[in-house]
């Protein structure tokens, strides 16, 4: 025998969580659709050697391995590069702009002492092949509607532009890298502070008159140093997002937000619950302009975003707003064998009426038809012995309220259908 | 640059695949969940020795490698081992009989040069926990009843029964293994007739005495060798699949259905497409009822069986079946950037009606706007210059009848609404 148990960093998902899952996952996907996205499937399985150099210090956790026919594979660590490579591989025959969503599970080495998971699934949105802002107004847009579709009423939008970070540095005579270690001290401002993050940059080597500006940044009145276009820019896209129904009073401008993926070159954002700050953000995403370059000799600017499903997921369950298991609302009983083909029948007339129903298998006491029942989380019971038949009527018990009434076979789909509509 | 490729057997599926997949995908959990069964998932990633001695002479297609821990990882190779695995992973809190359903992908090194895929979906239902011939019924009909929903209307459900063959074979004493091969081989029937089956049987350690044996079987009248019982429990259980409203016709007992799977021990079935029999099967299963004895010290019979998606969805497109995509089917155009935020109301109140909208991102010409939305495959485009803004109304053009017609921006979702619905 074989000791039945699964690997550190995965889990299963049972009937009750992945049924409130997959109930997520289409309320999802059917925003991103309504916004214009089409989905695309890629494999779980790709050449390592398009993954490579993408992820910077994180590229140790991704899972790779020799197959079968001595090439190098790894395992999905994004969805954000395959559809690089994959925009990249068909655009001779893709109309751009390109739009598409995927919702797939990733595969990340990750320590799992910090309770993070080697598996989870991202849900992520891109426009490639257009620099217009209008493209990251509707990312923007589609991220806050389909959190609001979820359910969420709480949250807050941050947005930014990277580009306000290097016009307030580019006086200094830094390297874009510099500017980079900035930006990655920057982000760490809401868990370690003004002092925090000056601490952590004094570590490296910058200047007293780099610290200072940053202090400067941090504590200022002008992040735009004076640049008109800048802030008119980060106007217009708030209002564009607006403009596309979101609250204004959750959409902010944050000049603080920063993400930490080097390849975003302006629009960066971050949605984070405003009643669950300690869930981090629950979706970000911004502007990637370069990162295509590396499949393609043709320039494919690209704006995207990224829902995290995990953590969502915790909220919404915290929160109930995910309702409950909705299979085998109804179990037919089973009171003598010689029955089971009208069994068969009745379950046959309610799965007709989209009504989730069960079959009791055995002829077991009732006592244990009612535990099955129950534990299954079923709301009605159909009980029907040979005098019922003959009478071709069926008892109907409320397993809630522990009520029963007589109804007659051929009217129990629509008395049904009526009872678990209210 | 990397030059941007996919691995053999394994594929990207865009748009318009990918929806139609999903579709498909939806249709199938849909009609799972009307007969009771729930969803699980389990990791793409289980410990090597999990599925280990499962899978026969296949094991050497599994995906195994070694994680950054050193530890034997092995890729799902199917959905029935780690629902085993969960199962006696759960036995103590799970209530008995279990049903489940779980549709994803699989790995398997294939030769890709029998056109087999590396990756594909399976669509698995199982009940683990009873005996019960009513459960055995009830994943046939899931089975007719799911492929039904998809809009396939001539099939055929081909029922046998391994212990019609043990019957059969059991006076001539061989071993369980040698009426192993002889089932391996009846199961080569379709492809090769009685006199290919017998030659092939004939290269094994076969007597003439087993193999006239074989050749009364396949030509004889009575296959259950007088056994009044196992004919009986065969007519019974098509009388329970009837019984929930699978034409008769469509259901046959075949005793030449073999299925190539070891582990089965009565019941066995396959769904065959009556007009498109070169696809194969695109269900099989049956009833297996020592798998489970591998993690479990209790005895756990199950019974289950599974769609094989690719197949059926080759079919579906074939025939039709599968419906269009149903993303970006309206346009709204971009004249004037000054309207932008204008377009975004408009596209906004559209999606609030729950149709499926974009913008044109850029001020283009029409010409290239009209054929973005037509690559698309965008039904209608809303037109929208100064002018007609002013008027508090857009143009709106049929793309398929190139009619236009001016509608007022207040109507305009109403409109679309029901022009869309026709």
């Amino acid at each position: 025998m074989v000791e039945p148990k699964v690997l550190k960093g995965f889990r299963d998902f049972g009937a009750y969580e992945e049924s409130s899952r997959q109930r997520m996952f289409k309320k999802i996907s059917s925003s991103f659709e309504l916004f214009g996205f089409a989905p695309l499937s890629t494999p779980a399985l790709e050449y390592k050697e398009i993954l490579l150099n993408k992820y910077g210090d994180e590229e140790k956790l991704v899972y790779s391995f020799k197959d079968n026919g001595d090439r190098d594979v790894a395992m999905r660590y994004d969805l954000t590069v395959p559809m690089a490579r994959y925009v990249a591989m068909n655009q001779g025959s893709l109309m751009l702009p390109f739009k598409r969503y995927q919702i797939a599970p990733v595969w990340r080495a990750e320590n799992t002492q910090r309770g993070r998971s080697r598996e989870f699934y991202q849900c992520d949105v891109d426009i490639v092949g257009t620099n217009s802002q209008v493209a990251d107004s509707e990312i923007l847009a589609c991220m806050a509607k389909t959190i609001e579709s979820l359910g969420v009423e709480k949250f807050e939008l941050r947005i930014n532009d990277r580009r306000v970070f290097n016009n307030y540095f580019g006086t200094l005579g830094l390297s874009a890298a510099q500017i980079g270690s900035i930006i990655r001290g920057i982000d760490k401002l809401d868990k370690v502070g003004v002092d925090g993050v000056i601490e952590y940059l004094a570590k490296g080597e910058f200047s007293q008159t780099v610290l200072d500006k940053v202090r400067e940044f941090l504590t200022g009145e002008d992040v735009f140093a004076g640049s008109v276009e800048l802030k008119e820019s980060i106007d217009n896209l708030i209002n564009l997002v607006v403009a596309q129904g979101v609250d204004k009073n959750k959409v902010v401008f944050n000049p603080f937000i920063a993400r930490g993926l080097e390849y975003y070159t302006s629009m960066v954002y971050e949605v984070v619950l405003s009643d669950a700050p300690q869930y981090g953000s629950v979706s970000g995403g911004g502007r990637y302009d370069g990162l295509l370059d590396q499949f393609s000799e043709k320039p494919l600017p690209a704006v995207g975003g990224s829902i995290g499903i995990d953590r969502l997921f915790e909220y919404l369950e915290d929160k109930n707003l995910l309702g409950t298991l909705q299979v085998g609302e109804v179990v037919v009983f089973n009171l003598d064998q010689a029955l089971s083909a009208d069994y068969q029948v009745i379950a046959t007339s309610l799965r007709g009426a989209g009504i989730s129903t069960e079959v009791y298998y055995d002829t077991a006491k009732l006592d244990k038809q009612f535990k099955y029942a129950e534990a299954k989380g079923a709301l009605y019971a159909v009980i029907m012995g040979v005098e019922e038949k003959s009478n071709n009527e069926v008892k109907l018990k409320d397993l809630k309220n522990r009520t029963e009434q007589v109804v007659e076979i051929t009217e129990l789909a629509d008395k049904l259908s009526e009872l678990l509509k209210s």
